[in-house]
């Protein structure tokens, strides 16, 4: 089965109007993506789906981005790719022309993202299974086949992550039968967005609560009085046994995300998330010492599998929160799903956006059946929105998600979603004034 | 003044058809640039330009991220801007939208640099000075206010930055004569390419020494046998009181560098750059202690202040390799600029490539004038190549950069080569059957 064509998209939908999504440093994000379908010449009419998140403005370039991947792709078959999926990854990260406008971050990899996580829904949808449950039966010598350790085998050799997987092969059959039969745990962020007014955030914990929700989420950082004020509020709402955690989104610099945790600290978080620059590995790591017990989190805007290294070599971090398109796709998601191991660090995935809550819960349920082998204190992010829009959505009840049924990565998306929210000449856009 | 249009052109040589730039991890590159200019409703018909250089494929990527500031650029008038120059960079890298993308990072921080120069070529051509000039001639409070200090305060507050440049103000009329009757120290990169032969180097590097260079750079990585071999043969061209230093391009991991190094270093290198992924601070700290007393470099590929400041923090690098458009432009050039002075490690910056020298000439005199006050273990990069492209090219005469004397950045194009080589329309590649 041959890839004969690689199409891109820019598919926006409209979410400024009501803010969901505002957080300190997005004030205004209309949730987007950049959309790849390959095609094959499958007789079956086989296609891969894939998509990196984004946030409005500036779709255009990560679309221009993953049509620059068209020659390294088109014309490949997906079994010449799995076979060696490592040397296909680093084809994309490592092109002589195409590298120096990354290396392995910002743009250049949110498209490798789209494309790579393209050929694994394409894959998954050829072997018939959910992508969790494709790569749960991977061999452990394939898991290790598909990860470039090239930067990052001073901490990780590919011996050590045979022995990390090939350590969790007993009871395999047990936790993917846990895992259909109960789900994995989440947590809701749709409750704390720092654009709702305060009664409809109060409305909405109860509303979580009553819908099985123990841990919620509140963004913080514009205003240390406003948020300490937030935080009592659902604390209050939250009642006995509620769990909260903070999301700064990078507002702090080092000092000011010590200082502001001093105080915020009172409402007992779970977790500070993004206290600052998700580049600033040894600022984690100072802010981690100075204010524990609090527990520090970040990953949403690591940029790939090197940052990680270090946040974890560093002792920077306590919870790994992996995103599915901000670094290279499955490939290197595996790379860090087996560091994060190592280290005994939990990954609790970023979601909401786009189509992420789709595609982490495939990689949190993995990381359970052929990983980590614990749910201890991990939960996966829980955004209600834009769902409707997916073949196969992401479904959470009573606080748990769903184990994913339908073949593939679970990301394709409606075609009549796909004509509406076309940027700019769909008909959610052209009317709008916006185009 | 206002500023009435952003028009971004992408621009190819193509040099690969002669291996020139040739390295470890690009193999064939089409020296490149996203071109940016801002036209204004000047009398005098005043334009700032600025160039992102670029590898040849993506360049596309990186205009179509220019474009994306055309909203936030075009109808601000230049005063406006420089009277609070950190407050218009913020808005550039921390649009809420845009900010996704990186932040700060990758394409669309390439393209944040085309822009953000090109403004700096408009101030100081408004101003009629060299950039050089303008920047050292600024008191240090308007210097202290072009740096956005969010993610460095934690190790250099503006208060410091303040200090950094008054304990500097002596002098500073000297060292400026002295800049322009002597100009700055240069290092050769033009010999020693990975794709050239042996002949080949042997000869440019004899005609380097004939040139009045010291010092000379050669590539190494793919072939540890061949790149001791070549090492030998530039030693002996050399001669004694050369220097040689040698340039990995991030092809190693950090134990395949601390290994490749106990071998290179029998060959005496004044440093060796790049010797993993610029995003491995802790890697690099690591390769250093391990290799002393040999020299790390690092700084082409580092993508913003926060990774500068974990480098230096770590005490990771003996020499800043300064880029004048992989970081955000002049603005956080300056804030590195400054912590380089603090930490008390030399800045030689990266140049190479399309308008690499033209660029980083004036931030390196800034340096020596205002900042450093020495010349001491600093030389800036200079290749020769493709500078009869600009308005003002850089010139080196006897192993030194004159000082540029046309006011502006000097990063401005002949418009016969603008036309030229614009991609894919231009006759350089109309032709060439690439488009």
């Amino acid at each position: 089965m041959k890839i004969v064509s690689l199409d891109a998209r820019d598919i926006r939908f409209p979410t400024s109007l009501s803010l969901d999504g505002s957080d300190a440093m997005h004030p205004d994000p209309d949730y987007s993506c950049a959309y790849v379908v390959l095609r094959t010449d499958s007789p079956d009419g086989h296609e891969g789906h894939g998509l990196t998140f984004t946030n409005g403005r500036g779709t255009e370039i990560v679309v221009a981005a993953a049509r620059a991947f068209e020659d390294l792709v088109v014309g490949r078959s997906l079994e010449a790719i799995t076979d060696d999926f490592a040397g296909f990854w680093r084809i994309l990260t490592s092109d002589g022309q195409l590298r120096w406008l990354g290396p392995e971050k910002g743009i250049i990899h949110l498209a490798t993202a789209a494309v790579v996580n393209a050929v694994w829904d394409l894959w998954a949808k050829v072997e018939g299974k959910p992508l969790y449950r494709l790569l749960a039966e991977l061999e452990p010598e394939q898991i290790v086949s598909a990860i470039d350790f090239r930067y990052i085998d001073d901490v990780l050799a590919p011996a050590e992550a045979l022995d990390l997987l090939r350590r969790m092969r007993p009871g395999r059959e047990t936790r993917l039968a846990e895992i259909e039969a109960n789900g994995y745990p989440a947590y809701t962020t749709s409750a704390g967005w720092l654009g709702y007014d305060d009664d409809k955030i109060a409305a909405l914990v109860r509303e979580a609560s009553t819908a099985g929700f123990k841990h919620v989420k509140m963004k913080v950082g514009r205003d240390l009085a406003a948020d300490a004020r937030r935080a009592g509020l659902i604390r209050d709402a939250l009642g006995a046994g509620g769990v909260l955690m903070m999301d700064a989104n990078q507002y702090w610099g080092v000092d000011d995300a010590i200082k502001a945790m001093r105080v915020l600290g009172l409402y007992d978080p779970w977790w500070i998330e993004e206290p600052t620059s998700p580049d600033d590995v040894l600022g984690h790591a100072r802010i981690r010492r100075e204010i524990a017990p609090i527990r520090v989190a970040t990953g949403e805007h690591v940029q790939n599998r090197v940052i990680f290294k270090q946040l974890l070599q560093a002792e920077a971090i306590d919870v790994l929160q992996l995103d599915a398109c901000r670094i290279g796709g499955v490939n290197e998601t595996l790379a860090v799903i087996l560091m994060a191991a190592k280290f005994g660090v939990p990954i609790c995935p970023h979601a909401g956006g786009v189509g992420l809550c789709e595609y982490v819960q495939h990689l949190a349920m993995f990381d359970y059946v052929a990983v980590s082998g614990s749910l201890e204190d991990r939960v996966i992010e829980w955004v209600d929105h834009l769902h409707e829009h997916f073949l196969h959505p992401a479904v959470v009840r009573d606080g748990r998600y769903l184990a994913p049924t339908a073949p593939g990565y679970s990301i394709e998306m409606l075609p009549e979603s796909l004509a509406e929210f076309a940027y700019p000449h769909g008909v959610a856009w052209a009317g709008a004034g916006v185009a």
